[in-house]
C-alpha cells in the first residue's frame, strides 16, 4: 500500500507512448519547446492542494520565481492564459474612472486598453506603428497632458509583431514621477531579456509559463509590490473572485492558493524554474540574444525582412517578411509537414504577411540551425531562390558565441 | 529530425522517477485519483494551439462532453478552477439590478450568491442547515415572492458538506415556469451521478476535470444552451475577457479557444473522457452510487454518522461528523504518514467537527477497502475503537455487486 511500484508492462506501455510520439520543433511564440525533465514532471502523484506537501511545492515555486524576476514582492500563480493574468493586474488597479497609460502597438496592448475600459478606466493610448515601438517623447507628452495618470502599462514585448519596448527604466522613472502604478506586460519574454523587477520599480509584472521559461502553458505568474499590496487593503477591487488579488494574498499566508490549483503545470513549472536557476539567469539571457542574433543575420543573409524597426527588434519573437508570393499557409504546412518545425503567422493586419518564430525558453544551437534550414529550403521550394549554405555560415558565426 | 526516439538512458530516467513516487490514495473531494492512463497523456508532444492538431485534439472533447453531459449544446472549456466557470456562468447572466434565486446550503453556494452581488444582482437565497438542502416549498415560496427572477443557480452536490441536491427536474419545470435560465454547478458530481443537461432543461452546466472525471485539476467544462448563446447575441456581457462566453463561441467555429489552452490538461481531459466513455456512463454512475454505499453502510457499522441528512447524502463526497474526542488534524496526518490515504477535512462551521471522503472517478474496490480498514484502524489507534472487521463485513456486502 505504500509505495507503488510500476510493473514492466506498464513500464512497456509507457516506454511505448513515448517512443511513438512524433514531436516537433515548437518554434512558435510559446507555448514552446518543453525540455523532458519538465514534462515528466507532471506526472508525479496527486496530492492535497491543501497541505504541507503542497505548500512545500508552492514555496518553492515563490522562492524561485523572485529569483527570476529579480523581486521580494510577492508572487501570485494563477491557473489561467497570460491574457488571465493582465485581466487580474487591470481588475485589481483600475476603478471607474480612472486614467491609465497604455503602450499599444500590437494586438496585446490593444487588448490591454480593452480591459483598462472595461474595467471602467480610461485608457490613454500611447501607440506606435506596427513593427515600432512608442517612442519616449510621445509618451511623456501624453503624461504631460494628463497628470492624473494612475497606472502606467506597458507591453515589454509584443508578441504580435516581434517588438520589444526598450525603454522599460526611463518609463519606471516617468511612472514614478507621477505617482503611478507601474504594470509591466512581460508574458513573452520573462527569463529571455533583463527584466530586473525591484530596480526598475515595476509594481505588477506578468509573466507566462509556456514562453521563456520554457514549461506548458495554463499558468500565469505575477508579482505584485508592496505599494500594491497596501493600495488594495484601503481599496480593495470589486469582489469578482477568480482574479481577485487580496484573495490570493490571504491564502498564500499559509502557501495555498484560494481555488484548485492546476497541480501538475504546478510541478512543471517548479522543474522549469530549476532548470531556469542551474542555467542562471544572465547565462539564459545571453543565450536568447546570441540565438536571436543567429536568426536575424542568417535570415538577413538571405535577404528576409524583420518586421520590426532595428532598434525595438526582439530577441524572443522574431517576425520576418514574406518575400513577395511566397503564401503564408503553403509555407507553414510545408515547415510542419515535412519538416516538422512549427512556425507562427502574423496577427491582425499581419495575417498572411508575416511569419514569426520563437526564439524562447530551450532555445539552442540545433534548434537555431534546423529552423534555418528549413526555412530556408522550404522557401527554395515555393519558388524563392535562396542559398541555405549562406544562411547557415551566417547563423554558425553568431551560435560559436554559446558554450 | 522527423521522429524524437527516446534513447535508453532517458529511458531508464523516466522508470526511475515513477518507480520512486510515493503514491498516496487519493480519497479528497477532488483532485481525485488520476488513472496513469490519463497522466501518461499530458506528456505528448507539445502543438500549436493555432493548427489542424489542436482542432482535432479540441473537437474530440467537445464531442465526448457533450456525450457525458447528455446535451447537444455548445461546450465552452476554460483553463481554470471550477470557481472560474461559476463566475463565468454569473458574469455572462448577471446584469445589475437582476435577480438570481439560489440555493445556499454550504460554502460553494454561498460564493455563488456573492459572485451574482458582485456582478450588480441580487441574489434570492434558498437556504438550508447544513447537512441539509433547501426543499422544493421553499424555493417556490421564493419564486413565488419574486415574480421577476432572470435565472435560478443550484449546486447540484455541496462539496464543503456532502449534500446533494435530489429535485434537479422540480427545480428545472420552476426555472421553466418563470422563464428563467437554469444554472447548475455540477463541478464535483458530473459523471458521478445523473444529470441529463437537455432532458432537464439546464442552460448552463459546469463540471470540473479533476472529480468524477478522473482528469487533473486546471480546466473547467461549461455547457451552454442555445437560449443563453442567443440571449449574449442581443445582451452581451460586460467586455472583460477571460471569461467573456461570445469569445469562446467564435473561436470555437474554428475549433479553438481564445486564450492559450493548458495544453497537457486538455490531453488529460481528452483521455479521461475516452476512459468514461469505454466504461459508459450508467456504469461509472452506477460504481459511484456502489461505492458510496459501501462507505455508508461500513462506517455507519462502526457508529460513525454521516453529515448530511440521509434523503441528501451524496454519493460522491461523503462527509462524517469525528467520533467525541478525536482530532481532525491528528486523525488525518495518521491517515496520511501511515496509512497512505488522503481524506479532506471540514469547511467553516464544521472544520475540526467532519472529514470528508471523495469518492470519485476511479474509485473502486480496493479504493473503498483500503480506505475503510485506514480510517477503522486510526480511529482505533486514537482511543476511538471499534471493529475493523465489521466495517469490513459491511463494504464487501455492497461491493459485490460490481462486477
Amino acid at each position: 500500500m505504500t509505495i507503488v511500484k510500476y510493473n514492466t508492462l506498464k513500464l512497456i506501455s509507457i516506454i511505448n507512448i513515448l517512443r511513438n510520439m512524433r514531436k516537433k520543433l515548437v518554434m512558435i511564440p510559446g507555448p514552446t519547446n518543453v525540455p523532458e525533465r519538465v514534462m515528466l514532471a507532471m506526472v508525479k502523484p496527486i496530492i492535497n492542494h491543501r497541505s504541507p506537501a503542497f505548500t512545500q511545492l508552492y514555496k518553492g515555486i515563490i522562492e524561485k520565481c523572485q529569483k527570476v524576476f529579480l523581486t521580494k514582492s510577492d508572487i501570485i500563480v494563477f491557473t489561467a492564459s497570460g491574457s488571465g493574468g493582465v485581466e487580474a493586474a487591470v481588475t485589481n488597479i483600475v476603478r471607474p474612472g480612472d486614467k491609465v497609460l497604455v503602450t499599444v502597438f500590437g494586438e496585446f496592448g490593444q487588448r490591454a486598453a480593452e480591459q483598462v475600459e472595461a474595467a471602467g478606466g480610461k485608457a490613454i493610448v500611447a501607440d506606435a506603428p506596427l513593427g515600432d515601438a512608442p517612442r519616449m517623447d510621445k509618451i511623456r507628452a501624453l503624461a504631460e497632458a494628463n497628470k492624473d495618470i494612475k497606472a502606467v502599462f506597458v507591453v515589454y514585448n509584443e508578441t504580435s509583431t516581434g517588438v520589444t519596448f526598450r525603454w522599460l527604466k526611463e518609463l519606471g522613472k516617468l511612472a514614478s514621477d507621477l505617482g503611478a502604478f507601474y504594470i509591466v506586460d512581460a508574458i513573452s519574454i520573462l527569463g529571455g531579456d533583463e527584466l530586473p523587477v525591484d530596480e526598475l520599480g515595476v509594481d505588477i509584472c506578468i509573466a507566462g509559463s509556456q514562453k521563456c521559461l520554457a514549461a506548458p502553458p495554463g499558468v500565469v505568474i505575477v508579482s505584485v509590490s508592496n505599494k500594491v499590496k497596501k493600495y488594495l487593503e484601503s481599496n480593495p477591487p470589486p469582489p469578482r473572485h477568480y482574479f481577485n488579488m487580496p484573495r490570493y494574498f490571504k491564502f498564500a499566508e499559509r502557501g495555498e492558493t484560494p481555488f484548485t490549483p492546476a497541480l501538475p503545470l504546478f510541478y512543471a513549472l517548479d522543474e522549469a524554474l530549476t532548470m531556469l536557476l542551474e542555467e542562471g539567469l544572465d547565462n539564459r539571457i545571453r543565450r536568447h540574444k546570441i540565438c536571436s542574433e543567429a536568426f536575424y543575420r542568417s535570415l538577413s543573409a538571405i535577404n528576409l525582412k524583420p518586421t520590426a524597426k532595428e532598434d525595438v527588434r526582439s530577441n524572443v519573437v522574431l517576425a520576418f517578411n514574406y518575400p513577395t508570393g511566397i503564401e503564408d499557409a503553403k509555407f507553414r504546412k510545408l515547415l510542419d509537414d515535412k519538416f516538422d518545425v512549427l512556425v507562427a503567422g502574423g496577427f491582425g493586419e499581419f495575417r498572411g504577411k508575416v511569419f514569426r518564430i520563437g526564439c524562447m525558453g530551450e532555445v539552442n544551437t540545433p534548434h537555431v540551425l534546423t529552423t534555418v534550414t528549413a526555412v530556408s529550403a522550404a522557401l527554395n521550394q515555393l519558388g524563392y531562390q535562396n542559398s541555405t549554405a549562406a544562411a547557415l555560415d551566417e547563423a554558425l558565426k553568431v551560435l560559436s558565441q554559446l558554450n
